[in-house]
């Protein structure tokens, strides 16, 4: 398919010369006759040597003109556009897999589809376009909206994890409550939600959760959120809409980190996060003084080093 | 029910009002006819809007009179107990579902409830009165002693992990030994148990294990352990009677964690932690000890840079 | 059997006397009649206790003649032989479980093993001896290669994350590509693997990953690579030949680990690693740098207090 007629059901503007596209490849192992993007400047020489790219208006403009292009303001979803056309199908699934193990009173929406060796427990209800990926297991009253995908082997609803101590010995808190799954929602695998102790866990609607996070009981998570892989979430978190945990971030319990709040890479968070933060350190802060203290710590041999041989040289030992 | 036909049963000190208890929420929720439990004083005063509280002698001291409440030594499991005369259901199973898949050699005591799509492997062992969710594999070998709860998708005596070079070549160590869970163990879901290499890994009786974690092979896990949600533990590591493991903490393989110890969220354990002990850090040693090095760490970059413009002004470049 | 009888068939130099050996255990729990290994000096006196030592030639110098012993380069592969001779047996799994889900359109080498529950999806191709355990889940397109090993409710080929901003909304980016494995890789259990954008997820022949570890779409993990359990590697991560990952490291985006380098426990890497380097640290370094730094931290609340005072006592406050 040529490029210019990838450009025009995607409306992009289209410069250079205009190649025949044969496929979509990652700017890494992109070659003749590939479609790629680009987002980062480091990668714009690899890029030429792709048949085409598609690419932001700013990074274009650094290019000789000559090389064909497509502009766009979001490569990454664009060049997806451009790989359907081509003919490209992502993972889906429809209908409900006869090995599926579906309770009685578990309502299921139009459209909903469930993989196989799924198990969708009693009073569970899952709204219309749902898709429960193979090995889902979602525990009594559990609610669901529309239009969400939850990855294989996930675990919606397990029971809570807390103890207390009662006449000298530690008990198990029993969970009443459920877990409510807003619409739009996407739970990567093998990914752990804990139900309530009374009331609900809450996923709020455009949620984006990736691979192997724990959410435990009580956690609220708002609308828009996104949640990197092997997140750990403690219980009766509020999770503010708009919020980025990064990979492997943990929270302790009763924490709120707020709006928009971002959180970097395998950071703690042992108290609240203010609305709008960036946030990092193995005991997170505000992100810019933890870089600052983090330069402070490189130099510190060497500090110490100097200081003690100024005052050697003053004679003060 | 009025608060006192609560009371009663619970055997629990009723002070104030007896209002009509329609529902049981948390603090955070509760609202008018609900009964809600405090253990922080930092809720009481959202508290002061259900219509009764659970709460702590100690806590209750400072409240007016007139708030209708319970007095309570746990407060979060007796507002449990609360919720049960109320109605409420915890999510249990019962009785072997028909998906299940269990060897034929496997030994599974009176009332034990094995769940959709469970598979329960060869010489297997299950103690009366436990509970295995689906989705959990139970491989060959493993034992499992009466009143556990394994949650779902979680994995027991899979094989462990271990290499070695001979000849030149990285192989895998073959494990030959099992896994052994003694009476009244909880274990969350989507966990990993690995296999013995030789002799058992085992899980003491009592322990209480959240989601997401990994125990490797021949990990000694004692009595009354309580290990949080996505906690590492690597070969061979003792973890002994009554230790706590906040979420995310890893351990190096062969440590040993004495009897009583507690360790902080996303603490790295490089060596033995004493009995008793308290610990914290990426590199984890003794708490207090890690807290006043992190709050020397918060002051260095202005202490850099006093000690510097002091020795400017003394002339000392 | 007598201590001789396994020296033999395992081609070891047998030192000392020549007990009945009954089995085989570690270290720390081997008594009479038990064969164990030591690979550790602090071992050797506990080792003393059991029948005899399978020990490195180094380590035996330091022991008096009479103990019983089989001397060798890989004790612990050696004392699995050992095992298996005296009827020790792995954990195995043959044939193709009724209970398992295969597409039509999946195709399984010669001797595949596919245990219960596994669901192994449209077009996967498996190669020849591979074995998947119990409630794996293989999604469209995966290409195995021959004699690896999946463990138990792993999920390989789960859909990539990836959001990306267009019209002013969050939007998630599709994936169409798929995963590779190569030939003899071993998987742990409860791991997720994502497909790639387009094109493939690699992992390299020979290397084997640990349980709960994340690895992104797009990936490519090189051959005889090591990941440690709860390792998180995010999406375009290059992970080179001979690398080891140790439990709990993370890898933002678009990271080169170069070839034979090592990240110790709970690292977080945030730039490239170069090959051959040894990495460590909250966020990751070089191990030696790394160890001053920390060596200097847990010295820093007393060099701040005897910097003050010496200040103090020169009048300079």
């Amino acid at each position: 398919m040529k490029l210019s007629r990838i450009a025009e059901p995607l409306g992009l503007v289209h410069q250079g010369g205009d190649p025949e596209i044969f496929g979509v490849a990652p700017v890494e192992e992109a070659g003749a006759g590939d479609l790629t993007f680009v987002t980062d400047r480091k990668f714009l020489a690899r890029g030429m040597t792709a048949a085409a790219m598609v690419i932001s208006p700013a990074l274009a403009a650094g290019l000789e003109e000559a090389h064909p292009r497509l502009l766009s303001e979001a490569p990454a979803l664009d060049v997806a556009e451009a790989a359907k056309l081509l003919g490209y199908r992502e993972l889906t699934m429809s209908g409900v897999h006869p090995s599926a193990v579906i309770d009685d009173t578990a309502e299921l929406g139009e459209g909903v589809a469930v993989g196989a060796r799924a198990f969708i427990g009693p009073r569970v209800q899952i709204g219309a376009g749902s898709v429960i990926h193979p090995g889902v297991v979602i525990h009594e009253g559990t609610r669901i909206g529309a239009r969400c995908v939850i990855q294989s082997n996930s675990v919606i609803g397990s029971d809570g994890f807390g103890l207390d101590v009662k006449g000298g010995r530690v008990r198990k808190i029993p969970h009443f409550g459920v877990v409510r799954i807003e619409d739009d929602v996407e739970i990567g695998a093998c990914v752990t939600v804990d139900r309530a102790r009374f009331g609900e866990t809450v996923i709020g609607a455009g949620s984006r959760i990736d691979n192997l996070v724990q959410i435990a009981h009580n956690v609220r998570v708002g609308r828009g959120v996104v949640i990197v892989a092997q997140v750990g979430i403690a219980g009766s978190c509020r999770i503010e809409d708009g919020v980025v945990l990064a990979g492997q971030v943990g929270l302790v319990p009763h924490v709120t980190v707020g709006k928009g709040a971002r959180v970097g890479a395998s950071t703690g968070v042992a108290g609240d996060v203010p609305p709008g933060a960036v946030w990092s350190g193995w005991w997170g802060q505000e992100h810019r003084r933890s870089m600052t203290e983090l330069v402070a710590l490189r130099k510190l041999p060497e500090f110490m080093k100097m200081v003690k041989d100024m005052f050697k040289k003053q004679g003060w030992e």
